[in-house]
């Protein structure tokens, strides 16, 4: 071709995309590898956050920043760096440590948002979920549903944190979020041991037939005792040559909803790993994004190109479809959390496990 | 119409019905209401039987006859006097005392037929499910979904008398009966205290992650000791004047499947009621048909037009749509027996409550 | 063993069973075979009964009985001769021709039953099914969902004849049915050539957002028009070499529900089935019952240890595990009802084909 | 507070605030109501296309721009100027106008993202889905469920336009995708009226019983033929003074998958609205975001604060939750996308309708 007719082709293109710009309107075929990559490529980069850095700045917010209505928690958000702008830990996940000092209350409010709790270390908080007080302590993890008033308050001398999981992106990207102020004084000041929601709803495999029907998992606290007996099962089992871990030295429990036996959030699923003293996990990708928390013990993780040591309280963020795998050499106990209902909600899931 | 007239059309008529039984028909309109009455008009009647007098029996057939391949099981059933010539509790319900001398063995098999084993009191048997054993205790509710192989040895000095739940008579009505022999050596000597399906299953809200599917209920064991406290912790809560009872003081659990939150058999609902001292239930009429036994107190039974004084250990029967109400005076657990799911399945489900 | 020894024994046994007959109990161990066969083996016997038998006494009993209140229908039911007693076709379903002269009418009532009606033959009667008359014409297949009130009236000069199907069997043994009068006077006497439920839903996938919630199929009747596309469909895209039959020779649709996409009714399974001149079906086991009508053509049947050649009209009953299998020389249309919804929805579905 | 002493604590803060920026971290307190607000707060505008804008650009687009290998599609996506940097229509939805000039292919490819065709003019042009050649004319939906190989090629003399929906802006958000292309030559170069999926299942109520099982709707086109009698016979029946509109006037019908008789696609709802003469809609929030194109006739579109008059091709898009009102004074068709089977999916379907 000319050079003259070049130069013509190409103001008659320029003349095109300006157009196109003037219209409200984008040609496909400049960026549809961009937007559709043959496997998913996440602006989501893989994070650590040591739990040696977040806890003393929580401990210091604390000392700084008053909590109450506006803000209504003082929680903070884990920013995943490949989200400039953000302060998501994934594209659909939210993770925060949350800290309330000696005596402080956290006000009522409730959102579209689906929320959980993971306990990893002290006690003397107790959440009132739609009034049913709901004590927090080490290993528990406690849901708070879409739209259930909740309020958090803390009953002792003694500051708590611990870590809230959400699925704020994910609302915030589709525009799903509807948010509402509760009364100002806390619904209940009691403490008891037990919350009425477990009496009624946690037994194993018994269904109380009179309590009214719940529109999302009726069961909102999950004690580490249970949690901790579940797991200690499967290695039994695997010592006794019986079926029940995930892989060897790997067990593995989904946190539920009795009232379903699906997964005990809507948008979020909850599990608990439990990785034996020299065990190894086969690396996986996973459609789906995740964030983990160390609660017991030591490991080392891989996670894309990345590595990273892991001691108690340490959190990491695992973009969508990067290889994870998972090395312990004295046992390690991890919380993980993931947007897997959405990708299965909507025929998206997807799993590959590379062979040992 | 002249006598001759009615009697040459009678004539006619005769020679009609004759064609139709020659030609296998049959008219509807001389049997209509019959068939398709305004209400469920059962040939099952409301039945007592008292455990004084099946418990002796059942020892009785002990000393007479063995346990063993062919008839495969000492179990006697209660066969409903409305339904004579069959061995049917209800026309949907087999419900049988099972008897099992000291170190007798009731040999492998398995069915299309869904059973369950309720125990009224005793211990020392083991039932072998798919080759798990599982332990027998007083109050405790063993599932032996359908073609799961199932054997029972009872490993004490003492003898051991269970009550057995199947679906025998629905499955025969309609012709959907497989059955199997299995080895005839026991799978399994082994006599944990749990077994293996609740270690991996029997704890609240969690799944594990790594386990087998199973098609049936995964959890084959419901303890007493879980059953008891989730009745107590409904009363309690009606104490303190939250929800959770089904109706004033009358708890109600559900033995459920826990890897999908629906009845724990297909076919068979099983439920555990506690009356609190004093209490009453509603007369009640349910599309479908129960058997209840009494497995703690006292009560009175008033079912259609019978009255029942209950005593441990006895069982009733509840024709579909009869009027049912119980008073207690000082307390009553009972273990009940339906075919409710069955009726859920087909869209035939149908309670009326009367209004106290 | 002495003799005296030996009838020492008899006599107590003869007690034991004695005390068993008086407390309304029954042994398994003497009955178990009976009970629990290895594989269906239903009282229900393979039956055929002649078109040309049943019109002209289904004409006879239109000239003797009347139709009105009370008897509510001219139904004449195909009465299994192994079901003695009964006027069912098998031991869950009922088949029966009805029949209603020039301008008769069928009264108003509902039931839990579910219904259908298959013509073979003629025009000119409406069933009126809530209100909204429904044209009964040659090939089409009409529904009458359990509690839906319907009414029949024939509007023409000419008697007419078709096929009824119900579960009143299943229904009647495990107590499910409730029966309810309607008003004498018909609801509507109009005679659309397209009903209601048609012209909202009978539109291929597409679903009437405006349409009010139904609790059973919204459509109400499916055409021969499209009955007959669809078969031929497949046959034709047999011989481009494209999947779609059955297996060869053999196309089949199933009727079903297009607000659920599952069967038209909730215990009744309604097929249509094409052989292709030349064609036959591997033999097949199907656990649950079935009853076919042959609609065009002519076949052969092999059921069990039975052969029947099937003309136009004629019905022939399939027990429960009987092996089935079908030859036309010149091709046949056959519909087909069967009992396996329940079989599916109380997990009891199987089936077993011969490798041809 | 003294001057001096908030200046030392706002120095504090200062310090925090970086420490939490050096650490990957971001407070909730400063930012909570831009996540979290009362209601969907859309970045998206509402926003208008003009077909006699769209469609001469995509001609020009024709002239200069090669379509194949690599760009994949000629295809000019409708940008949302609330979106700047995207060119996404919603923050789900992806919406375009696809260009193909006489006798052009585009090649083979597949991917996650779930797509439709919808055709507001002209014919010639096959989609070939899976290798069933599938004729697009004017006024059909066709389908491309996710992964699901498929090309296009113009077998005329004539240029062809439609419009293309997709959910590609959810699925890179969540990182879901996956892309892959397919042969370089056309699978196919049949060209018949009707494609084979709709051979199998394009009957109403009809299930073809031998057909594969679709991951997806097996049903891939569906005819404006259908669509306008389903849209005719409930405006005939609102005359007739029966149900069936969705309100005064206003006719819906939604394209449905009728294999499961849930929306056609996993992730967006199709729907085609037809307006009566002198109709009007009631103002209607939904959570949840659409794109309207009018198929025929004019109307006013009222959506937050802006007001449109839609001609014939126009397309306009609605955030979530903003008010919508349409008018038409001599009647309109309107093909309608949304992102709500998501919602549905998620739990988070939520819809307000303003009173009349």
């Amino acid at each position: 071709m000319s050079t003259t007719k070049a130069a013509v082709q190409q103001a008659e293109l320029d003349e095109l995309y300006s157009a196109f710009k003037a219209a409200h309107m984008a040609p496909l075929w400049t960026q549809r590898e961009g937007l559709m990559p043959d496997t998913p490529r996440s602006d989501a980069v893989p994070t650590l956050w040591k739990w040696a850095t977040l806890l003393p700045l929580a401990e210091r917010s604390g000392a700084l920043v008053p909590v109450g209505r506006g803000g209504e928690r003082r929680a903070i958000a884990l920013a995943n760096p490949g989200l400039p702008g953000t302060a998501y830990a994934t594209p659909t996940l939210w993770a925060a440590i949350q800290y309330l000092g000696p005596l402080e209350e956290a006000p009522s409010h409730r959102h579209t948002q689906t929320a959980f709790r993971f306990v990893i270390e002290g006690e003397g908080v107790w959440t009132n979920v739609e009034g049913d007080p709901v004590a927090m302590r080490r290993g528990d993890l406690l849901l708070t549903p879409g739209m259930h008033f909740h309020e958090h308050h803390n009953t002792g001398e003694r500051a708590m944190a611990w870590i809230d999981g959400l699925d704020i992106p994910l609302v915030r990207q589709i525009d799903a979020g509807f948010f509402e102020l509760g009364p100002d004084e806390l619904a209940t000041r009691d403490t008891p041991t037990t919350s009425r929601n477990e009496r009624l709803w946690g037994h194993p495999g018994l269904t109380p037939v009179g309590a009214p029907t719940a529109k999302a998992s009726p069961l909102l606290a999950y004690r580490w005792e249970h949690t901790d007996a579940a797991l200690r099962a499967q290695l039994e089992l695997e010592d006794e040559g019986y079926p029940g871990v995930l892989e060897a030295g790997h067990a593995v429990v989904r946190f539920t909803n009795p009232a379903t036996a699906r997964d005990a959030l809507s948008t979020i699923r909850c599990e608990m790993h439990r990785l034996r003293p020299g065990a190894s996990t086969a690396t996986t990708r996973i459609a789906g994004s995740a964030v983990w928390q160390v609660f017991h013990g030591t490991a080392t993780a891989r996670i894309g190109d990345e590595t990273y040591r892991l001691d108690r309280g340490d959190l990491f963020a695992v973009p969508s479809w990067a290889p994870v795998s998972l090395t312990s050499e004295n046992g390690m106990d991890a919380f993980r959390f993931s947007d897997e209902p959405v990708f299965a909600a909507l025929g998206l899931a997807r799993t590959a496990r590379a062979e040992s």
